[in-house]
């Protein structure tokens, strides 16, 4: 049994904010603790001004093509390391961690006017700095939204791990038939950020959810992080 | 506050068993009932023998390059409207509901020796069925482990859903800062599912999970169904 609960009454988080102290009483060993992106990114300052945004003229030609501000399309190149698809509206990007997501996660919502708030520049290492300071044998996964290939909406998916394994391997290992399994490469990590979203009011300030009842994925060390579950360039079937 | 628990004990399902009666017991009004869909084929009676199916020539020729079985590779071009990608061993295909998954959910993990599990043929009409029968204000939702175009491993989606909003439509409404919304459109029924597997041990009989503390989600109409996840064909960024 696992159970997933919103941690209540955050303050406004901004830069040099002290995650770990502000979500220290809500987490005990064992848990998971989930955190939008938005205030791990806010807290380590890494938002930008779109008055201190010049635009290329790529970023001029697109937004003139999506009827964007063209300065919020050089934020977007700016974390991109390659525009995937460029249509109907829609910039997806693969951004320099290998995510590939709409606007390379650069966001608009829950900003401050005329700000933009970007991804972490790393990730894992702020899931991991988060867990050292926490100072508990408690998983921290940092979350984002991504839209899907095949399918409508957004679900929350790991983009920064420590603590958690980001994915189950059962590969080689059998079923109560003695089949071999077919889902045998489970993806923890981002049912765990989804299984997050599920508490979160998306209007109010919950971007913290901790999650109980999954110690056997919880680890002493750190692990690989989300990086893992990057499938690389080369492996990928929808390039 | 969510939680999620795997209802403990359940037999193996044979063609006929009724899943109402065998779950009714551990679902309370309110509650989501994530089901496999493993069991719901098998008490449905989507299940082929190997011995029954005649590989055509184009199955033998894609069962050549993948060092496969002919005729399971036939039971997956049966079950495909379309081939999307075959490369590296992998076969993913668009099922008729639309679905891009591996092997077009054909899976021979948990069956019985020489046998395939198919996906339900109308798994939204498999959820309508159980949900009435088990004549409870309960969602019912189906689920499969589906693989992803640019991440590592599998996460458990919704194909089959009654009384449960498959998408939650915040578009055009606005954060506490008065912005639009980034993430607005979340998939509830395939984070849904997603949490259940986090509480299910793969090799053991885990199929049934409840999840409580959803509520809000659960209608007193069917609704849509999985159907209002599928992307159009159309629409698809990534054909």
């Amino acid at each position: 049994m696992i159970s997933a609960k919103a941690v209540p009454g955050l303050p406004e988080i901004r830069a040099g904010d002290d995650l770990a102290e502000l979500l220290r009483p809500f987490v005990s060993d064992g848990d998971v603790l989930c955190l939008a992106h938005k205030i791990v990114s806010k807290a380590e300052g890494r938002v930008v001004s779109l008055a201190d945004v010049v635009p290329s003229d790529e970023a001029r030609r697109i937004a003139g093509e999506h009827h964007k501000d063209a300065r919020q399309v050089q934020a977007v190149l700016d974390e991109s390391e390659e525009v995937v698809r460029n249509e109907r509206g829609v910039l997806i990007a693969r951004t320099r961690h290998g995510f590939v997501c709409a606007n390379a996660g650069v966001d608009a919502s829950n900003a401050a006017p005329g700000t933009l708030v970007l991804l972490p520049l790393d990730p894992d290492a702020s899931a991991r700095r988060i867990r050292a300071a926490l100072g508990k044998r408690a998983a921290v996964v940092v979350t984002d939204s991504f839209g899907r290939a095949w399918r409508h909406g957004q679900a929350d998916v790991a983009i920064g791990i420590a603590g958690l394994q980001p994915l189950d391997d059962w590969r080689g290992r059998q079923d109560s038939a003695g089949n071999d399994l077919r889902a045998t490469w489970i993806a923890v990590a981002d049912q765990v950020a989804a299984a997050a979203d599920l508490v979160r009011r998306k209007d109010s300030r919950e971007p913290a959810v901790v999650i109980s009842g999954l110690a056997d994925h919880v680890a002493d060390e750190d692990g690989p992080g989300a990086r893992a579950i990057v499938r690389p360039r080369d492996e990928d079937l929808f390039p």
